[in-house]
């Protein structure tokens, strides 16, 4: 079993976009971090990024037939997919959605995400530590 | 003269994707379903799924431009997307809205589709069986 | 089993009444239409109208008790009787609602139905050929 | 031509329901002031009211058939009835409604009327002079 | 004086109609208790039930006439029926509106009533002793 | 006493602006036709018209202390003046509003009118003929 | 067992807090009804008041904990308190709501409780005899 | 510096209130996970809870007073309480929310939290865990 | 520097409007009133009245060319103008805005003020002594 | 006679928690000024400041018993407390309802107040001598 | 044929009022820039601003008899004047409606404008070159 | 430094898509247009559309990296994608937003644009010629 980590569009752009609402580190030191807390955890873990709505429902759709449980940043989707919520509510592993920054201090088409209903939780606002305490709770769930 | 029977995201999942809302009908039969029904009809036709938005806006585009008839289950994006709407607007031939499930029994956000207003039909709810009705009413139209 | 197909208000005003919208048809040649149809499907079927409420709801009660299928055009009646639904939820046989105009097209107070939700499926905008697909989406679940 | 001049439901109380509101002239004797008012305009007219919706329609489509204009108090139905609103659509003679009382400054379920977006016109809070009033603008539209 | 009991649309279902929801009493014996508890609290009673909204209205009428209190349960109609709710605002003796389910914990569209706006006192969720309370309450305030 | 016959904005334009809405009578012909039907009902009475809101509200506050009836086309400021309802509030004879054209079949910012609530009554629709029935109503009320 | 009767802030007030709106019988002299009614029925009852919200949810808790039935007016608190519904939705027994008032003809704010979604029925505005009522339900379902 | 764990209304009863929603581990135990878990990351740490706003809020201005970090479960109150939000916005250090059960996927009067706007971060949905998440969170601050 | 005290539309009719709304005091009294509070406090002050919004904005308009203090009342434009919002955010000295009747008891659209945004304070529903209250502010403030 | 100066929640913090918002006065200098204004003014006053809703209801309650007038900063509660406004309804004194900032340029949670509707005046932003001001107003009606 | 260029309410203030948002551009130097480009592209020309609404509705009621195009920057009347609007939608030349802001990352009441359904086209946020645009595109739309 | 001129989905189509609404331009024409515009301006300018959000994000990311202006009509995209907006919202350049029709006059889910928010000016309704106007507006600011 591997734990995907997704992220959505516009992800790509961590630490040069908006810096002071999402901090100063890179996708690439992003996926860094995450595997060096798997690792310390104990679990496998894989971490993509796309700008592309299907290439996304396409990895959902995969961790769907292998059963991986999905750690997902959503970005801007998270306001407006529809079919983002659709492809999610398929997963049988279970499903942790992340933000970075406090999204219920923003605007107000923020504080509502489509995907929230069909997660089994939601960490919001903790930074990029956030996906570090998804990966615990799953590695306390049996995720291994 | 070719109907279009579009298919929108995550419709490929159908038969294993919550088969208790969507049935246990694959989307490979789905569309043997549909051709045998053309067949019977006398009517020519092709059905393509896609999860790419920008796809599928690509085959409205093509049937605009061939005059064809169009048969479409937009997904979730029934619910979200204007630029598909703008383009099923353009087609000059009947356009049938069909949703396999029963949407105004659900989430209040499933009950309003920008696809409605610009299609001739929507069937709602009949199952699989809706792609096959929808042919039925375009052979009734003279579509042949 | 005999199907029951109900039309609600002034459906008896058929091909007089807004032909722009409703078509030419008249209701005595639409109840030769259905006829034919369901002989052809090998169907019983019983078709009336009422401009009365009251009369309409003991028609589905009826229907209720004889365990009969039902095709519904309730008219104006689907956007405003709780009633008429709370009727409906009862019958244990099918419930297919059909309107001949596809009513997302015009005004608002006509995008709603109270009878979608309790209905197995909803059939809008086919013209009078939607009460024929009715029929057969009923024969296809064996209803005969 | 005979005008058709239609009460609905609770006018039969008028003169002893809410008199405060409706005032003390019974509905006995509207109709003689109404049968007064046409006479000295040289108009026919026909007074009738109803506690049944489907007895109203049924005079509405009647009046349809003989091209004969109306002067409409709906009472209550007036917020709530969409049948009512869609028979008047297809009167094919002036419509007016009337409202004995000012509704805009009643209850907030009274400020809106299904019925006067096809009305041809609205007389609201002149008490039962409204109905001559109404018969006074017909005739000079030649309603005679 | 007479208590009017007054039932609405598809009351007359009452023990066959979702009897999880409404219980397992036919209204023939809803009838029995009603009469059995006037009998015992030295109160005339009469118990009626229509599917037509006009009947009702003339029953209220006839119980505006006759100064009797009125204890209703209008069923649907209690959600949509503006002339029901002008009707009962017109009863001198006290009305006390009666749902033998919980109508808070049911659809947002039952839980508001035109009629608690016009009733002295409501009863929600009590089962069919609703009815017998609502004949207490009379009886305490004197209506023998 | 006079009636004081208030025009609103853009109403000098009559005949010309949107003809197909208003009708061709020009502001000076409207005059006279008010004078001409004053004058059969043995009524004074003075019309005027203004584009400026304080000029309008002035020559409300001069009927108020004239004991004068108004009878009142606020125009576009019916949607927006509550300075107008103010005034017209305080005006102790009656007042009645006109509206020439149907406001219920135009835009939904035209349904609503804050004149409305603090009129005695409204006549909507019925064209330039409105004036007339508003001074037979005052007539009628003795405003002689 | 002992039916737990809880009354909500203000209540302590009865007999000169707006007693055009609640009566002049005061809290003690309805203590000493509701003792009279439960000792005429059989029943056991304590009654209590706080205008401390903590207070209230410890009493529900404690019925919760002894499986005691509850008879709550919350007044003011019904439209305000989540965590009062969430209180009460834990109370295994049986749960009446009861408000003296008829809140439905009161202030919009007022005709909304969380409470009633979580009681198994509610009593409004039949003065405080709804309380008796109440434990005369309870008395039917057995709570002895 | 301690890290305050302050708990709102009904927490108290966790392990036996709605088990199926917020799971079995009681109170007591909580406070055990909370204190090992903040032992083992070398964190000084109090768990309180408390049914009176009045004490949390008090609670709230120690903290802030101390420059304390807060993790706070406000439960229902999240919902409603504007003095809450009010005393944790002046809180100098971090505060983190936490909610057991995902209130996403519930009423959704439980959709909206006052504190959410005036927190850093928030978890939701990921049971007792939450807090041992939200200690690793504020451990890495460096609130130590 | 003078300080402005600047009434709006229909104030000119203080005493004699609605003067169970807003006393019998009229607008030449209050100009007494003012200025007798000003000449106790040493303050210099001007009150004017207009019933024309462009010469109320001028008036602003001057007030922010010479630096004065602004007191208004705006009457019912408080509601409805954001040109007179836009016009009063220019002003560099304090602005109070003051309304005789206590708004928030009366009609809804009154509730909310364009005005109250870019005023320092406001005081509302202290009669006609809320110009002197405003007087006595900016004196505190070293407005002399 | 005593005047009582109720402050709610949070108050107590005043001068430390968001002095950009509320000032740097504290509550025990909040207290010497209010005292010195009423001594000036030779009213008997008592202030008194309390973070539990229930004791804050008691002190209403009070003040109602013995006719004293109050002046209310209720803080956050203004916004949510049904309970507070309806004990507040009940004083027979006048009621000042303070706020120290202007809320209107804040939050819109924080522009509507429930205590403003039962409150005799209301007084917003002038900072903390709002206190002053709402004394010298009942200094004007005669609480002395 | 000349192009009227309207200014509304608190645009002769340019250059001094709230400079940060509208820039240092004053209305003398905003009708030379206009003027040099009108001369330029060959286009006549008027710059004219006001304060009152009636002495606008005087200018467009002028553009409208003389055919001529208007630019109109309508100020705040944008967002609350239908007068405004239905004087505009009867000018048979093009009319571009201008804003110098991005009235779209201001305040949500300045986000709609009556005047945009009437106009032909919109320049939002360019500042005052938005005018020299506008001449551009009636000077390519040959208003000549 | 290059401007971006980024078309959305179904601009491609433009002159046979709904000419009435568009014109009949075609794309192909646009991009001659557009580049002769820039080269009578001395601007180097790149034509691009695109029927993918991914690939348009991408072109939006590179010209952030780029610091290049960018000129974008991103068609039905407008009014629902936020990740759009999100990446607009990085641009350092200006950013104008070009509608070809005058969305305001449309259906209303064209009247909001996530876009508007993030861009410096928004151009509506000029048609073909917006682009042309946002090119002035580049070249004024200095963007050659």
């Amino acid at each position: 079993m591997t734990i995907q980590v997704l992220n959505g569009a516009n992800l790509g752009r961590l630490g040069t976009r908006e810096p002071e609402v999402y901090g100063t580190t890179t996708h690439a030191e992003l996926v860094q971090l995450i595997e060096a807390a798997a690792a310390e955890l104990g679990l496998d873990v894989v971490v993509r990024q796309t700008d592309s709505e299907g290439e996304l429902l396409g990895w959902v759709h995969d961790a769907t037939d292998a059963g991986d449980p999905v750690v997902i940043n959503p970005g801007g989707w998270s306001h407006t997919s529809v079919v983002l919520r659709d492809a999610l509510a398929a997963v049988p592993a279970p499903v942790v959605e992340v933000h970075i920054s406090n999204v219920h201090t923003r605007e107000p088409f923020r504080h509502h995400s489509y995907v929230s209903a069909v997660a089994d939780g939601v960490i919001v606002g903790l930074g990029v530590q956030g996906y570090e305490l998804a990966l615990r709770h799953l590695a306390a769930r049996g995720a291994r």
